[in-house]
């Protein structure tokens, strides 16, 4: 209580002696107790804080992500990394200076638990997109490249980028985009009778050298447009993609395993299925029987397998029978149990580290290892229940998964010799895929709130992707680029935070455990896992999906635009004190966040549609969407919600004189003082003489009154 | 910082003039910044409260479970309604006298959506236990007492109790030690060929003449011996019986609905578990068959359902079979998966409280239909998906489950006359667990942190349990105490709290929604079930045990006890600012924490083994344990760690005086000063002359001399 009322004094305050008199009041209000009636453990207490009560005030800075919104960061991406040379591939050479220096710490750096945690986390997160993605890749390709391609290339391109990228902390992967590029291409091959590997043998190796031209030209500096808008909208939509697809494989694990929602527990005596001879088989299955050389008659049907059924078209006869062959029991929702603990069991350890329980070390470590430790628990619940769920399925042998290609494709093959040169359009569009794909995930782990300590690396980056790419498209193999969130997801299990977390707190941002080593881990072990598919065919799917699920989700939280879209749900007095909301009214961060989120809606759309392939073009649009926001918002406006863009620097100074000015007239109206936190202005003289400025006003002198009335007071309470 | 500065000064300042000259000192560390630097939007930072960092200081009355340590709370139960008045039936005229003048109230008040919500929930929560009890001591008494009975008796005692109970926030219900003293003493009676019904109504008469003695002679005010100590190890262990007995029955479910874990995908055509003739029947079997006219030849054993087969005593041949029929599909995984989906939801839907989104009011009122909306929302998903999950089966004829019993049961009977006065024997252990149960019960729901405004009524309470213990006898019905988890979740959705509850914050507790009708209405409706037993039918069990666990958890929430056990695992410097953990060395509150820990363990073997019956005599015994922790602890620690035993009270002047002194020493060392959160100290002069003592230690003489210095400071820092 007192000390609110010594609060209200400091702010009423003009100046020094006003603040005397001041606590002259406030000090009548205060008793001393005599000893006998002192308790040493009450302390006075600072007024709570209640947020729907007191003015916004500067918030301290959580966790790394919250500097998001200072204005210092305003500008975007303008370190020395992007400055336009003007040199032949003088950007990677400044690129690779920038970089030599720190190759060696890059390896001593990781000596650390956390780093083992990082490596084991991601490399299960990573198997299973590689794996899942070649699988499809497979299906859309004939199996002309499918799972141990998938698996090579991901290793081999990932263990050269790991080891000589401009930012080893990016995470290479599959994207949805480049599956879309392929299925397009492969389908057009067969309607032209081309060969599908020599075409996209041609196609990578322009791709490469355009990517290599992008280098030359320093064109990774255009990345300065892509601000927090395109950025964020961008990641949000790849998080949600995450999230999505984790569930959708967990809705399609029903259809591969169906249940019988309307079993009657009294009749499963009656329940079975078997298998039988058609009855009545369809014109369909005689020609597959011709086909296959297979006789009806000499088939003992009822001992058939269930795949075997499938092969020879039997009918499926039972009451535990659903539409294509029988129900499967248990799967399913033991697939949903394992799903739904291990995204519980990641985010409560993650969490971990704040709890008030055991050591701080203790607590660390079980956050890091997180993901790691849930995925080895399930895998033994699994285990040792026997459900026989999903497992991971990966390629026991290291040779191409069809005979007739080897591990070297030649660009024109059986094509016609025209096709190597018109191959140059595809690859075009591929290029603008690769750079968008690669540039904006390099961007955001890039970002100044990571606070990294070695520099980034945008062209080296981009010629270690187009030589890769180059070199995989010659060996048959996937193309791989930056993945979104398995890059965030790597940065966040390397954050380094102040020792003394203290429950409740949060643990003071330090910066990122920026080395080699653990991608370099991740994707050599990942070449090896072909021989570990004993120890790894134990991992149940489900708990992978899990994995994404959480992924997915622990990347959408650092988001600012997500944040922005929770704000729509918060009454004002209750939202939180983020700092773009002093300075932005409500409604223009609504306009903004609606307008991102059309945005995102649409990006999503087109993903989804068939029109995918248009989905890089459509990222680059979002750089001119943001750049027509000039026109709804001022330029203070989107400096607090967004990064200016490049252009509008020269516009800077002008704009700044004029702010001054508003907020010179805001000041006035409420007139309200502020005294600084630090106290370091007596070196500054200027500070000094307001006293004269106030004195002049009405609501001084009545303080002066005030504080005459306190002073007589005072003196008849000497008693004290 | 400046803050913190000035709270140093607060803290090192002995008077008022040197608390003057210290914020001289602080007034050189802050500067008054002119009218174009001020920044409106900037105010004085209250220091920020790291736990670890800063001296425990009195934390605010978190929701009624923290006023739990408060030293004026010392004393225990000491109100007027427990003083013994030493007339005949004294007590309980006070109490109708103290209550009477509410009893329109208690109707009036209870016009709120909070009633409804808390009726709904309160409504589901109770009709599980208390037909399912009814099943048990149907099993147990070979169906003489059974569901039908209890949902009667349940409701026919819960009305009476609502209407003219002391306190009607306690929920009446079936307990443990009732249905341990019914099984022994149906055992009884079927060795020495007693009827149960007539010995059992005989016991009972003479429990309930006991009670009312006990209420004629004001024994309830015996319960001032109950202190927060025993009160605490009863409510844990019924807690933990609770969340025990939630898993336990999701266990069972596996037992009862086996999974095949070995299922082979694959040979899913060969699976089934069909009925067939005993190749070589036992001579059980052949007996059995004997014995019910049976010809195995005549049944066409292959079209039998899973319970014929049983009843026929069939074999179960197949894949498909578990030991003692068909593996059931899906079910338990389906049954957990509802079990954790409703804790989770309900627990997280009664957070919702305390979030940042939506207003206020939509906020409070899906916190209070948390389980009720749970409830309804597994039922839909339950149907939906039809899975046979095991649902509440309610009995759907209002007659007594056996015929060969009506309404009134005769206590004489076919016994000897002499039964019946013989029956004073084990109705002595009878009234003494009656008595226990509902004054422990009783105890905790008046508790004094519950802000209760219109009095308790532990007399009035005893009668009505008494008279309807004696009514339930007579007409053949289980007995029923109140019941300890279910009055406290009763309790705590009728919770009122301050209207303005910012997010994070913790709303400010005002009191209890006191009022009959929550009570009224769930035992109206729980007597009228029986009439819809078509709705009731699509609960399904796992869902309520689902509520049984959130109920055993948010009430073990509440417990101190519980609290000072997870202060095991928190390093000393992230415990929370726990008010005896000021005043009592760790070790103690380690060491009190363990002997709780002890007599809990104690207890819950006792339950647990055969010698249940002697389980209200040795919670009788905790209060005596108590007594005996007078020798190891300090008056002084046990005040803040426990209520104190009446008999100290006389002590308790000599104490105070004692311990005055020791603060004192302390004070003296640590050299703080308390200054009172109130500004009313000027109406006691007592607290003045104090200063003049002060002059004398040597403490003071430095500060004064740091006082003058800081005077010439001052004029030297004339220039502000």
């Amino acid at each position: 209580m007192t000390d609110e009322v010594f609060h209200d004094v400091a702010y009423k305050a003009k100046d020094r002696n006003d603040l005397v008199s001041g606590i002259d009041e406030f000090l009548d209000q205060v008793t001393v107790l005599p000893p006998g009636e002192w308790d040493p453990s009450i302390r006075i207490e600072p007024p709570k804080n209640v947020p729907s009560q007191e003015k916004r005030k500067t918030p301290g800075v959580p966790n790394g992500t919250a500097a998001l919104g200072e204005p210092e960061e305003h500008g975007g991406h303008s370190g020395p990394e992007l400055e336009r040379t003007g040199k032949f591939f003088g950007g990677l050479v400044m690129d690779v200076k920038r970089k030599a220096p720190f190759f060696w710490s890059d390896f001593r750096d990781s000596f650390s638990l956390q780093c083992l945690a990082s490596f084991l986390f991601l490399y299960c997160a990573c198997m299973s997109p590689v794996i899942t993605f070649g699988g499809l890749l497979g299906e859309a390709t004939e199996g002309r490249i499918s799972a141990i391609e998938s698996l090579f290339g991901a290793s081999m391109t990932g263990i050269a980028f790991s080891l000589f990228g401009g930012q080893p902390l990016t995470i290479l992967g599959s994207t949805g985009p480049v599956l879309v590029f392929e299925k397009i291409l492969f389908k057009f091959c067969k309607e032209y009778g081309l060969s599908y590997l020599s075409l996209r043998a041609s196609i990578g190796l322009w791709t490469a050298f355009m990517c290599i031209v992008l280098v030359a030209t320093d064109a990774s500096s255009l990345v300065c447009y892509i601000t927090r808008f395109t950025e964020e909208a961008f990641a949000a939509l790849i998080c949600i993609i995450f999230i999505y697809e984790a569930l959708e494989k967990l809705f399609q694990l029903g259809e591969k395993h169906p249940i019988n929602m309307n079993n009657n527990l009294e009749l499963l005596t009656q329940y079975s299925c078997s298998c039988i001879e058609p009855s009545k088989p369809s014109n369909g299955t005689l020609t597959y029987w011709e086909k296959h050389n297979i006789t009806a008659s000499e088939i003992s049907w009822s001992n058939l397998t269930v795949s075997a059924c499938h092969h020879f078209k039997g009918e499926f006869v039972g009451r535990a029978c659903g539409h294509e062959g029988p129900y499967v029991p248990d799967v399913l929702f033991w697939s949903i149990i394992l799903f739904f603990a291990t995204v519980t069991m990641s985010s409560t350890l993650k969490q971990f580290k704040t709890s008030r329980y055991f050591p701080t070390k203790v607590r660390s470590i079980i956050s890091d290892f997180a993901v790691f430790l849930t995925i080895m628990v399930m895998v033994a619940i699994d285990y040792c229940l026997g459900i026989p769920s999903p497992k991971l399925q990966v390629p026991s042998d290291f040779k191409p998964t069809r005979d007739d290609r080897g591990w070297f494709v030649n660009p024109l093959g059986p094509n016609p010799w025209w096709t190597v040169l018109a191959a140059v359009i595809p690859s075009l569009l591929c290029t603008i895929l690769i750079f968008m794909d690669q540039q904006i995930t390099a961007v955001i782990i890039n970002r100044k709130e990571h606070k990294l300590k070695k520099g980034c690396g945008y062209h080296l980056d981009l010629l270690m992707v187009g030589i890769m790419l180059g070199v995989c498209s010659v060996m048959g193999l996937p193309w791989f680029v930056a993945a979104t969130v398995l890059s965030i997801t790597h940065v966040n299990s390397l954050k380094l935070e102040s020792e003394c977390s203290a429950p409740g707190e949060q643990p003071k941002f330090l910066g990122i455990r920026e080395q080699r080593v653990t991608g370099l881990m991740i994707f050599v072990l990942m070449g090896s896992s072909v021989f570990m598919t004993r120890v790894l065919q134990f991992i149940p799917m489900p708990v992978l999906y899990g994995v994404f699920l959480y992924m997915g989700a622990s990347s959408l939280k650092g988001i600012q635009f997500f944040d922005r879209i929770l704000l729509f749900w918060m009454p004002a007095k209750h939202q939180p004190d983020f700092i773009y909301l002093r300075h932005v009214p409500l409604r223009k961060v609504h306009l903004f966040t609606i307008l991102q989120l059309t945005c995102l809606v649409l990006l999503w759309v087109i993903k989804a549609s068939r029109a995918a392939i248009v989905f890089p073009m459509m990222v680059l649009a979002l750089v001119f969407v943001r750049k027509l926001m000039d026109f709804f918002f001022t330029k203070r406006e989107l400096s607090w919600l967004d990064d200016l863009m490049p252009e509008s620097k020269k516009k800077k100074l002008e704009d700044a004189e004029k702010e001054e000015e508003q907020s010179m007239l805001v000041l006035e109206d409420e007139g309200t003082v502020q005294l600084p936190m630090e106290g370091n202005c007596r070196e500054d003289p200027s500070v000094i003489n307001i006293s004269d400025e106030m004195a002049k006003t009405s609501v001084w002198k009545t303080l002066l009154l005030t504080s005459e009335n306190t002073k007589t007071k005072e003196s008849s309470s000497k008693r004290f």
